[in-house]
């Protein structure tokens, strides 16, 4: 199976209003929820795509329940969630009909404890024990060690299990040091990390950071794959319009599946960008439009990168 | 006891932000939870002043689970509340700490089936025949029929309970033709029923459209009563800067605990105008400061209406 850790998971809630005016009232016209969170998107993703997948990490309280309740009804993802004292924190995507924009409001989530924290470490190890690979994804909650993702990738490497690590900032800094298999930061977090707005020089930077693989994934443009066997991009035919939420979480799971079953580095990247265009067709993160899947996955163009020469 | 209505309970939710920006992403830096919805409101200030209080209405789901955990733990009200299939709906006030403005995003809330509408119907029956009082405050789910409080009015006067209308538009209209002992209207729902901004005209229009007396709250300016033993306007010594929030609802327990004690018009607006003021000194809705409610209680100004002579 493939393991996914979401140490800080939503419950995902988008609102419709006619109009977003700040500083009046809005009766919202649509209520959803899904379950949110990195790498529960990759596991939903994971689990359509037909591999057998277990999701780790924290969820408590009502908002916790009401998520692992959608997370059973709506996917074949296993639930290895570790109960939690807090509440998992809620995410509230308000979506003006006029213009179509998206506003963003994330709560920071429950704080950790460090018996709960230990309680997980528990569980990650164990369930190591039967994985062919783990994500790691996601910002941190409260009260979990800014190192943990070090600390996850080296237990990991210590089963032999690969891992891929997507995350941001000073996580993802000290993560890399671990040396995760692949690391996969989008153009923003690129550029925060390395101060390079340059794709290739940022991505070799990253690699040299300790990540024995790095795939970017650049929005419209596609990937972009620095690795020990050459340098790759690989772009959609098109420019493929709607939502973005979750489509960087898709790539994770092209990615990871691709790795899990063998594939050489141009197919996994061609499935990568073939979901992640997919997901902006979808409406929400965690999801794909199958159709948008299948056309796409015989028209990615990928090209060997010069500069490997 | 005195009994409170509440069709469209609510988890209100409150976030900070740093500050408000339509279309990007924000993480809340705090999240708070209180019951909500006018008459839980209005139940919460009632026990806060010493009266036994039952809340009813409908609650349900996780957010419906939540807000009977905070009610149980936050007030002295007994709840009532009958369950329903559907979750309760939340509420969310983003509050830019830069401006200090609010932005407010209310969901619709559950629908009410007959079965679950005839199951309230009983209850409040019951719930009536230890009443000494009701409130009948609020918005309506979908589901439940709009003439509905003309229905709970004619049912309290049949079982010789005061009532208290507090609601707007179409619920309002249909609910003060069953002669409602009392109803709260703000400025803008007396606009909106009567077409008149002038206060004393359409509070004494909304009294002919069936209502015994008619108690308007007109924010810094206090209340009006049109009653059938006078009119009086009731003022606070002075602007109170604050939250407004709840403030209307604090006038209900004001006016409800003065009827249900005997006090004179005079005494009651008073009490009203006292807690509104404090309410607005107060985090929330259904609070308020009692320093300020104190300080203020000898020093609200009524003056007999000239037009009343």
């Amino acid at each position: 199976m493939i393991l996914t850790v979401t140490l800080n998971a939503a419950l995902d809630i988008t609102y419709r209003v006619p109009r977003l005016c700040p500083h009046t009232t809005h009766r919202v016209t649509e209520v959803t929820e899904r379950p949110g969170g990195k790498g529960l998107n990759v596991a939903r993703v994971l689990a359509a795509l037909g591999h057998r997948t277990i999701a780790t990490g924290f969820a408590g309280g009502g908002t916790g329940a009401a998520l692992r309740a959608l997370l059973a009804q709506e996917s074949d993802v296993t639930d290895a969630l570790v109960p939690v004292g807090g509440a998992t924190r809620r995410t509230v995507a308000v979506v003006d009909e006029t213009s179509g924009d998206t506003t963003q409001l994330n709560e920071p989530g429950p704080t950790v404890s460090p018996a709960e924290w230990d309680t997980f470490l528990g569980a990650y190890r164990e369930l190591l024990g039967d994985a062919r690979a783990v994500a790691l994804c996601g910002s941190l909650p409260p009260g979990v060690p800014v190192d943990v993702y070090a600390r996850l990738t080296r237990a990991a490497r210590t089963a032999g299990v690969p891992v891929l690590l997507d995350t941001s900032g000073e996580p993802l800094r000290r993560g890399l040091a671990a040396r995760p298999d692949l690391a996969k930061p989008n153009a923003d977090e690129l550029a925060a990390l390395t101060g390079s707005t340059e794709p290739l020089r940022a991505a070799r930077d990253t690699r040299r950071r300790g990540a024995h693989a790095v795939a970017a994934s650049l929005g419209a443009d596609g990937m972009l794959a620095v690795t020990a066997d050459g340098i790759w991009q690989a772009a959609p035919p098109r420019r493929i319009a709607g939502n973005p939420t979750g489509a960087g979480d898709s790539a994770v799971a092209g990615l990871l599946s691709g790795l899990v079953e063998g594939l050489p580095w141009p197919d996994r990247l061609t499935r990568a960008v073939a979901l992640s265009a997919a997901t902006v067709r979808a409406p929400a993160a965690g999801e794909f439009d199958t159709e948008t899947y299948e056309e796409l996955l015989p028209r990615v163009v990928v090209t060997d990168h010069p500069s490997a020469a």
